[in-house]
């Protein structure tokens, strides 16, 4: 059976328009999602890069991200065609475990604990496929790499790229 | 440069003194190591199972454990080497992530926290060795399996088999 590995921020967890609402709230600023293609909060205002990344420090940041739209669905129809692994790189926010973990037990609970990865460098993952929004992780990557769009991703180019979960499934299908 | 991925528990972290020292006080036993050769405690005293199990549920179990004989001076030889990375089934103790991420911090700073993964089945681990204390990890592992020796494990054969870590750097000299 083929194995599919799959990111959780951007790619099954909504972590824009938390990390934006917090941003704006606090700095009675109006950036939206489109302010962020091709580019990033932080470099946006790079003078406010350590607060910006502070939020992701806090402990239950993670805990209650909305769900992508259709990642339940289509992930729930991958995992009886495929081995299905969620593979985040949990590593770079420590004080995010539990809350990732809880997160995928309430909307992933179908998949088994056994197949979550925590882990910074992904180039540790065996798999056949790697669905993801960082194309940093596709560098070292043995299988096929699969870009999510994101925000952040949408000027590059030379990946396969799927647009939300229903590409996904067609791309599977 | 080839990849090595090495186990926590019973591997570089020494877990069953204080596992042992936590049962015998609060059930007046006197278990040693020596009675896990080939056996668990589980397996020793059946009507406690969930009660020696209970101990591992313990946020700060996993914290004070001592580190294994040598493995600080290999691993830090080893990874001067080989990309070293430490994989541990941690997601059967998710309330374990913070205590074992602190651990590893701690005794292997030297080594990158991306380097860290928590996992539960490492046949998501992309590596060329493994060096674990259960067979079961091997059993679908594509790099070569390298059974770190533990009472549990003391009658297993048909393994490449390293006994303590000065056996390990003889093994990679």
């Amino acid at each position: 059976m083929k194995r599919i590995a799959i990111d959780m921020d951007e790619v099954i967890a909504d972590f824009n328009p938390k990390h934006l609402r917090l941003f704006n709230e606090e700095y009675k600023e109006q950036i939206t999602v489109e302010h962020l293609m091709g580019t990033s909060l932080g470099d946006l205002r790079p003078h406010l890069r350590n607060e910006i990344r502070a939020y992701l420090y806090e402990p239950a940041f993670f805990r209650d991200l909305e769900v992508m739209k259709d990642s339940q669905e289509v992930i729930k129809w991958l995992s009886e065609r495929y081995e299905v692994f969620i593979t985040t790189a949990a590593m770079e926010f420590p004080t995010s475990f539990t809350a990732k973990y809880e997160w995928l037990k309430e909307h992933f609970g179908f998949l088994s604990e056994l197949n979550f990865v925590f882990c910074g460098d992904k180039s540790i993952i065996h798999a056949d496929y790697l669905i993801d929004d960082n194309v940093r992780h596709f560098k070292r990557f043995t299988g096929q790499g699969i870009l999510f769009s994101a925000p952040h991703n949408c000027n590059e180019t030379g990946y396969v790229r799927v647009n939300n979960w229903l590409e996904v499934k067609e791309y599977f299908q």
